[in-house]
C-alpha cells in the first residue's frame, strides 16, 4: 500500500508536468479542450514515472527529463484516442469517462490525437538544451529513442499487427511481435530514454532495458487478464473486448494458468535484470511487483 | 513552360529523397504499403522543393536539408490522408487515385497517417548532425519550426477552424485565421526552416518569410478557385466539395473577381518581399508566378 501511495504522488507530479507543457499559445479553444480532456483523464502515468525515476537513480538532469516525460504521456494518450475510434476498437469508455470521439465527435478526436502526437514532438523540440554541452547529445538521443518507439518500427507496427491478427488462427510469433511492439516499445522507451539522457554506461543501459522489457510484457499480460476477469467500474474501461473482437492475446494462446505463471516469471526476470546494478533499485523493483500483482 | 519542366525535375529529386528516407526496418509490409501508397502518389512536392531551394540560394548545407525536406512532405501527406477520412472531408479521390481509406480501409488509413507523421519526426531525429558544430543548432531550430508549423499552433489549428466554420455565417477574420494556419503554416515552414538551417541573417529570414506568406495565401486562393472551376480529371481530386460542405473560402466571402485580384496582388507582394535580397531569386519568383497563374 505504501508503494501505491508513492505511485499516486508521482502521478500527481506528472500531472503538474503535463499542465506545464500542455498545448498553449494560439490554439482553437475546442481543440485545446479535446486534447486536454484525454490528457488530464488520469491514468497511472507509468511511462513518465519510469522515465523520471530512471533519470533520478542514474543521477541525470531531472529538469531535462521533464519535457521528455510529458511527451511520452502525450504519445500514449494520442494512441488511446485513435485506438478507441469507431473505425478501430470502437470503444466508448476510457479511464472511467466517455471516450474522446463520444464527447467531441470523430473528426475532432482524430485531430485531437494528431495534435497530441505533434505536441509531444513540439514539447521535445522546444525544450532542446542548445547550450548544455554536457547533456545536449543525450537529450537528442533520448528524443530519437522516444520517436522511434512510437512509430512504424514500434507502437504503430504493433497496432497494425494487432488489428490484422483479429479473428485469425492464434500464432505465437505474431503474439510476441504484437506484445514487443504495441505495449513493449513505449514501456521500454522511458527507461532507455532516461538512461541515454543520463549518459549511463552500456551495462546499466542494457540491464535497465532488460528490466523494462520484462515489465512491459508483464504489463500487457496483466492487461489481457483484466480484460477477461476485471471489473469495468474499477478499471474505468470496457472489458471483454478482446474476446469479442477476436484479438490475439496471451491467455487465448497459452491459457489462463500459463499466463499467471508467465507473469510471475517476468516479475523475477525484471528484478534479476537490475540485481547487479549499483543504483537505487527499490522503486523499480516495487513497480515490477505492483504490475505483476495487479488486482486480477 | 521551361519553369514547369524545372519544377517537375525537382519533384523527381524529391521523390528520390522520399525513397531514401521512406519507412524501413522492422515494419509490417501492409503498413509500409499503405504509407507509401500516399507518399509516392505524386503531387508537386512544392514544400520540399521550396526548402531545398531556400537552402541552395542561402548557401546552406544541402545534405542536411534533405531529411527536413522529406519530413515536410510526409507531414503534408499524412494531413491529406486524415483530411480525406469519412469522418473528415470524406473524399474518395486524391492525386488521381482512390484515397487511402478507400484502398486500405479506415483503420489502416488512420494508422498510415499516424505512421507518416511519426516518420517525419523519426526522419528528422535520426539524421541530427551531432558532430557538425557549425550547423547543428540551425538544424535543430529548423526541426522545431517544422514541428510547430504542423501542430496545434499551425496546420492542425487551421484544420479545426476550417471544420468548425463549415456552414456558418461567412466571417473574414476566421477566414484569415484558417488560411494562415491550414495552408499558410506548412508553406511558410519550408522557407523559414531553410533559412534557419542556413544560418541566414535576420533580414533575409524576414524577407523570405514574407515571400512565403504571400505565396501560401495565393496557393490557397488558387485552390479555392480550382475547387469551383477546376477540372476533376486534370486536378486528380474531387471538385465542388467546398460549396457542398459549406466551407469558408475566399471566393465565398469576397466573390470570384476579388479573389483573382487578390491573387495578382499576392504575386506582386511575393516578388517585392525578396526584391532587395542579394541572392539568386529567379526560381522563387517563377514559383510565385506559377502558383498565381495556375490553369483556372
Amino acid at each position: 500500500m505504501e508503494y501505491e501511495s508513492e505511485l499516486k504522488e508521482r502521478a500527481q507530479q506528472v500531472n503538474k508536468l503535463l499542465e506545464k507543457f500542455a498545448p498553449a499559445g494560439d490554439i482553437p479553444p475546442l481543440l485545446k479542450e479535446a486534447m486536454e480532456y484525454s490528457l488530464y483523464a488520469g491514468g497511472k502515468r507509468i511511462r513518465p514515472v519510469l522515465l523520471m525515476e530512471t533519470v533520478k537513480i542514474c543521477k541525470g538532469p531531472l529538469n531535462l527529463a521533464e519535457p521528455l516525460a510529458a511527451a511520452l504521456e502525450m504519445i500514449h494518450t494520442y494512441s488511446l484516442i485513435h485506438d478507441d475510434l469507431p473505425a478501430m476498437d470502437n470503444d466508448t469508455l476510457r479511464r472511467g469517462r466517455p471516450t474522446n470521439h463520444v464527447v467531441y465527435g470523430e473528426a475532432m478526436a482524430i485531430l485531437a490525437g494528431d495534435g497530441l502526437l505533434n505536441c509531444a514532438f513540439q514539447t521535445m523540440t522546444e525544450n532542446i538544451p542548445y547550450n548544455d554541452s554536457r547533456y545536449l547529445k543525450g537529450y537528442l538521443l533520448a528524443m530519437n529513442e522516444i520517436t522511434r518507439a512510437a512509430g512504424h518500427n514500434g507502437m504503430i507496427a504493433g497496432q497494425v499487427m494487432d488489428m490484422l491478427s483479429e479473428g485469425k488462427e492464434p500464432d505465437k510469433d505474431t503474439l510476441t511481435y504484437i506484445h514487443n511492439h504495441k505495449t513493449g516499445a513505449l514501456l521500454t522507451a522511458p527507461v532507455k530514454a532516461g538512461a541515454l539522457l543520463s549518459l549511463c554506461d552500456e551495462n546499466t543501459y542494457k540491464s535497465l532495458t532488460d528490466y523494462a522489457k520484462a515489465l512491459g510484457l508483464a504489463f500487457q499480460l496483466a492487461d489481457d487478464i483484466l480484460d477477461i476477469k476485471g471489473d469495468k467500474g474499477k478499471l474505468g474501461k470496457s472489458t471483454g473486448k478482446d474476446e469479442q473482437s477476436g484479438k490475439l492475446t496471451y491467455p487465448l494462446v497459452y491459457g489462463m494458468d500459463k499466463t499467471y505463471e508467465k507473469i510471475k516469471q517476468l516479475n523475477k526476470e525484471a528484478a534479476c535484470a537490475i540485481e547487479q546494478l549499483n543504483i537505487e533499485k527499490e522503486f523499480l523493483i516495487n513497480t515490477a511487483d505492483f504490475i505483476c500483482s495487479r488486482d486480477y
